[in-house]
């Protein structure tokens, strides 16, 4: 029998056209635009009109479902059907200090979740988890899909970068969006978000959506929809979801660098660690076990994660996954092992006070000018350089203490990041109020 | 001294981020736009997302004024410093059946006012006043500016092509627009069309804009929001600027086509043609005298015009034109030497009654069809065939009379065009009310 199309198949600039005017489109219409872009029909120019478009008319969640799945679908998709367990994997979305990732993947494949975890580098004032590992020495990052399906189901967890294989339509869109403004809107970053971790095969995802000064997003009603967007979108792909909405206008924890924060997530895993690294690495890993089915509510999944870190599971599990990615293990239960620059400056308050405010993008950038971060994809980063912030919000300070130390290459021209840094501290008359950690939890019932 | 500014440069991608964002750009910024897509520093990508913020944005009078003289100066600017007089043009939107310019060029000319038209070639549903010069033999439309420049002078008028000199700049934003659903915003359609023609080295312009089934604009509002444009645009920009907005719902004159149109065209000046051919060319060569200080009211204009037209100087000046520019000057008082297809097919009415609707934009695919227009910009005109409506809305018919005649190729395949042309008549039983030509006129005073 012929099949007869009730309407003929619209042109490319029609479907552009189409949500410049508002219109929903068909997912066949969104997986024609991919499909079309990679396969050289549609023009980098018309799809980045399309992006401009979408910007100002947005996208609706079965639409966003579909840019993220026909994403996904452009590349490859982990098959990790030969490792036993539910795999959770979280993703945040970013911010100045966050080393939590390499703290919970080994404490929550600890207590028996698998956590396949592909990550980023850093740019700009946000430092990258590939980076930090990296800092380690021996560590490596670029495994095969065939290794890194081996050591996720020897060891429970697996830390390795995004190759080229996965979600190249988000790549190819991604850098578009970077030089045509079209970055800030919200279902263009949802499917470039889900459209990766769903490539890594897993059942559940939690996602930490920063927000603050720190953030990308500085405003906690855009975090909110954002996350909301994210759990709905990851729900209608048949995903497990949950959303965590965190502070981020001071640095998370103490340490920002790269082998500074690895020093700092893995004393995490030792019972170590400043409280609210601690508190964000528990939280997000609760929300992990709960995902996984490890857990029936917070408190036992908090009590299963906090067992994991004082018998040692949590931080052998550590050991096996460094050793097993080709790095020295010795690193987890000896610190000193990773490097770090030996001279240290120290930046004082002007004045006697509380500290009422640490900017942490102020902190992020001086941390790239130090040389810790890049402001370009093909820059190298120092493992070993970086900023310990000795004084959180809140802390009382007297005048000439210290505020934070800086571990630099070349004391002689630090200047201009001691200035930073002391500019990024608020010293006021009272303490602020306290804030929570936590400002909000999404799930799939969340409106 | 040292110039020290008080801000820094805006990247190309701030300049596109705040276009998004609903703010109004330096007119230095819109340079800077134009410049550097020329240049290759902006990309086409980005300039398509440019284009669609614009979409949504929009353009205040000062950035469409600024972005008008950025593509102007783009190219080649004539100089028509050399010729006497004060130099004229015409612009039409476009529509079916519009052969004005083929008259209008001479008939202003032998009045005394300088006419340097840089015309169009047709596409899609509307024709070219190019395609259909061409059908005059030998006539050329690819002069060098010298020759532009001495007819000009020698003839007081003279009608060629856009050469790749001229705003470049607009041709390779037009192209952009064209795929990326960027067609329809004003503003851009303002810099495009006034850009073009201030290269021409005019003094003043007359715009026809055209509105109705047939043209760009099929709502009258939108139509005047666009005339208004213009002429604020052009005016701001130091030109004498006047619009008129004509209807364009049925064809314009009898003929559709290109030598058929040609014929239709300089039968008007020969005294002839269609009453509302005839109008139409009148009202806008009495905008055009007014402008050019050649008269001062309409009716004076319309005095010069006519006698013009009486005298045989109109057509003598066409003539003199079609010989410069290598075409056979015979054709003007011998129609008969135009080539016409030699198949006559006759459309008839279905009924009795009267025509109270001849489509314009069904008629002209129509014309398309049989060869006498163009679907992409690479495809040749077949100058011989073309439609006659006998039958113009308000007419009345008996069943099995005319209601058009097709000259075509190839009579046995015709039968498609036929049924299209027949369909594009609507007969009814009672006349439909008589609608003026010109629907409204817009000078700098306008608002």
């Amino acid at each position: 029998m012929l099949w007869v199309p009730l309407m003929p198949a619209r042109s490319l600039v029609e479907i552009i056209a189409s949500k410049r005017d508002g219109e929903r489109l068909a997912s066949a219409e969104i997986e024609r635009l991919v499909e079309a872009l990679m396969a050289g029909e549609l023009a980098d120019y018309q799809m980045a009109a399309w992006l401009m478009a979408v910007f100002f008319r947005g996208l609706d969640e079965t639409e966003t479902v579909a840019l993220t799945e026909a994403m996904l679908h452009s590349g490859r998709v982990l098959d990790l059907a030969a490792v036993a367990g539910v795999k959770v994997d979280k993703h945040s979305t970013g911010g100045v200090g966050d080393k939590v990732s390499i703290a919970l993947a080994p404490l929550v494949a600890a207590c028996g979740a698998v956590v396949p975890m592909v990550s980023g580098r850093g740019l700009g004032h946000t430092g990258g988890t590939l980076d930090k590992l990296e800092a380690i020495a021996g560590f490596r990052t670029d495994l095969s899909a065939q290794d890194f399906v081996r050591i996720l189901g020897e060891v429970g967890c697996c830390m390795v970068g995004q190759t080229a294989e996965i979600a190249p339509a988000d790549k190819r869109i991604y850098a578009l969006r970077d030089v045509t403004a079209t970055v800030e809107c919200i279902p263009l970053i949802v499917a470039s978000i889900l459209s990766k971790k769903l490539a890594e095969g897993i059942d559940g995802l939690v996602l930490d959506v920063k927000v603050g000064r720190g953030a990308f997003m500085k405003d906690r009603g855009a975090a909110r929809a954002l996350a909301l967007a994210l759990v709905r979108v990851g729900t209608r792909a048949g995903k497990r979801v949950v959303a965590l909405l965190t502070e981020m206008e001071a640095p998370l924890g103490v340490a920002v660098g790269n082998a500074v924060e690895t020093r700092e997530a893995l004393d995490v895993l030792l019972g170590g660690g400043p409280p609210d690294l601690v508190e964000c690495t528990l939280r997000l890993g609760a929300e992990m076990l709960r995902l996984a089915g490890r857990a029936d509510g917070d408190a036992q999944a908090l009590a299963s994660l906090k067992e994991a870190i004082s018998t040692g599971r949590a931080a052998r599990t550590a050991e096996r996954m460094i050793e097993a990615q080709g790095g020295d293990p010795r690193v987890v239960t000896d610190l000193a092992r990773l490097p770090i620059a030996e001279d240290e400056i120290v930046v004082v308050s002007p004045r006697d006070g509380y500290v009422t405010r640490v900017d942490a993008l102020a902190i992020g950038l001086a941390s790239v000018a130090m040389g810790a971060g890049r402001t370009r994809a093909d820059q190298a980063v120092d493992h070993a350089v970086g900023i310990f912030i000795d004084r959180k919000p809140g802390a009382k300070v007297a005048r000439d203490e210290p505020l934070a130390r800086l571990r630099v290459r070349h004391r002689s021209s630090s200047q201009d990041v001691v200035e930073r840094v002391q500019a990024a501290f608020s010293i006021g008359e009272t303490p602020p109020a306290p804030r929570p950690l936590v400002l909000d939890r999404l799930d799939a019932s969340s409106t």
